[in-house]
């Protein structure tokens, strides 16, 4: 089933259940679940009584059923209680770091890369990004994520794959220029990991039929700047860690509740030869940051020609299944100045 | 007022206006608030009818009370939207790096240093910490954190102060051993903090008197181990950053949810001269952590004689007012061997 959160000035929003064609919806019944938050809390009487609810929807057979209009949407968890996020795809980790020439740890194939984020406080898919300043290296990062289920502390990662409850796509927004202060003190991202953004549908990991093997997603990932194709990393071949191991690595010594966001960091592919991939202009799969692309032109040209975000630049995030059908609508965002309270 | 949360089976507890005393509770009603989280989402509203049931029952009058066993106590919220830490106490910065032989970045005077903690599993103040083995070196932290109302991104020190609800303590749980191996990474802690706890009740402002300043706390914290005296650093002093300041710096690129918890660190005192202050059984205020007066004993005896915290192990890390009155309650927990799921 697909899920949904509808914005209502509520801080959690209003539950929805989403047609598999992201057309139509209806709220799950207050008895039910009223926010997502709620059905994570208690999933196990919940979700069959919304896949309940799904089946009849993807029927035309649910009362209350409405057109979707995804700009009313938040994020699915308009505010979590743990963002978590890794870098699995090592030629991520490669590109950014070589472009702060900063050190590539030793550790980067056995022991998992991974950062707490900011949860509190997500912006919805086809909300402005605010920012002060250009100068901050305004950057997205398409990236994959799964929502958890209460994970014991040192769950092992075939525990961790039973876990996996929903599947989303995030934009980490990323402040390129206030990253290496702040990685320089050692701490991780406070000021250079803002508000994330998540897609307009959490699925159910049976959504993806194949394309899901248990703990990565086996589809590409599109990104669009400024309506321009951007990307199209396939998204699971090139994940060292799957999802199941990254849950485990944080369960290591404290458990997880349900509803823990746990991302797979940046979707990114080398190429055929171990090289860093190219631009899409280049007949490449392209790239899900901007970090990445200036860091490729820089060996290429032997100069960066793609700028970080300005005001009014848009990106737009989104996976498509073997028919060409989004599955998870579309993360599409415009950066905006920010001019005071929001 | 003084706040406090019952674990009655559900994950967010049950809201407890607490008497000053820390002997008498009473339930917040269902229809003011049945949750702290929910009573911080709504403050200007909630917070008002329960300081009037808080002073009814300071005067004894509050129908339904009964007497507080603070073992039956949660955190006051078991999971937050947000934990971020900062590093406020310069002395502390300065000991644990030179234990790691890290170094000790030059922007400490001017540039906060703060990380993302985990928030989705608080222990509670009085319940064990798990831990796999003793190997992973495990410490206390003994901290003063504010939570927050909403706080606009850009919001200034000065706007900053406006929003600060509460205060609790804190045990920033530390494994002291896998901490190199991430900060090497540069991602900040993942697995090196599991669960913090926090002290049985959160304060308003006001209930500090004149200890409160506005931003920062000017009382010492109690920290016992195994039932001898560890330390009494002065909270307020030492503080560089104040929590106006803590709260504006992560507020710089977005806003923080009500609710988020803002910690200034561990508590640490310099001596008269600079130097990096003295263990209890050597005259000084003794420390808030083991990492520092380890260090401090390699300074002073060559060899370092404290082990971290062993099964069995107890810190107790609490407040007294200048009447010698509990102001917090304390967090009392011992170190229990991990052996399955809890």
């Amino acid at each position: 089933m697909k899920l949904a959160t509808l914005k209502n000035g509520s801080r959690d929003g209003r539950l929805l259940v989403v047609s598999r064609d992201l057309r139509r919806a209806v709220e799950a019944p207050e008895d039910v679940a009223s926010t997502l938050q709620a059905a994570l809390d208690d999933w196990d009487n919940v979700a069959p009584r919304l896949a309940e609810l799904s089946d009849a929807l993807n029927a035309g057979k649910a009362a209350g059923a409405f057109d979707l209009d995804v700009r009313q949407l938040h994020s699915p968890l308009p505010r979590a209680y743990q963002w978590v996020d890794g870098s699995a795809y090592i030629n991520h980790v490669k590109l950014v770091r070589m472009a702060r020439n900063a050190e590539i740890p030793e550790s980067l194939w056995t022991d998992p890369l991974m950062y707490q984020g900011a949860s509190d406080c997500f912006i919805g898919p086809t909300d402005p990004i605010y920012a002060v300043s250009e100068d901050w290296g305004i950057d997205f990062e398409g990236e994959i994520a799964v929502i958890t289920g209460d994970v014991p502390m040192g769950a092992t990662p075939e525990q961790c794959r039973d876990c996996i409850r929903l599947i989303v796509l995030v934009n980490d927004v990323s402040l390129r220029n206030l990253i290496p202060d702040e990685l320089a003190k050692g701490f991780g991202f406070v000021q250079s990991k803002p508000a994330s953004a998540f897609s307009p549908v959490a699925v159910t990991p049976d959504e993806l039929g194949d394309a899901w093997d248990g703990s990565r997603v086996r589809l590409p990932l599109t990104v669009h700047l400024n309506g321009e194709k951007f990307g199209e990393p396939m998204a699971g071949d090139e994940m060292v860690f799957d999802f199941a191991q990254l849950i485990s690595h944080v369960a290591k010594t404290r458990p997880l509740v349900a509803g823990s966001i746990v991302g797979a960091g940046t979707v990114s592919n080398p190429d055929e030869n171990g090289g860093p991939g190219k631009p899409i202009s280049e007949g490449g799969v392209g790239y899900s940051c901007l970090a990445e692309v200036r860091m490729v032109e820089k060996i290429l040209y032997g100069e960066i020609r793609t700028p970080f975000m300005r005001f009014g630049d848009r990106v737009r995030i989104e996976m498509f299944d073997k028919d060409g059908n989004s599955i998870f609508g579309a993360i599409d965002q415009e950066v905006v100045r920010y001019e005071g309270r929001t």
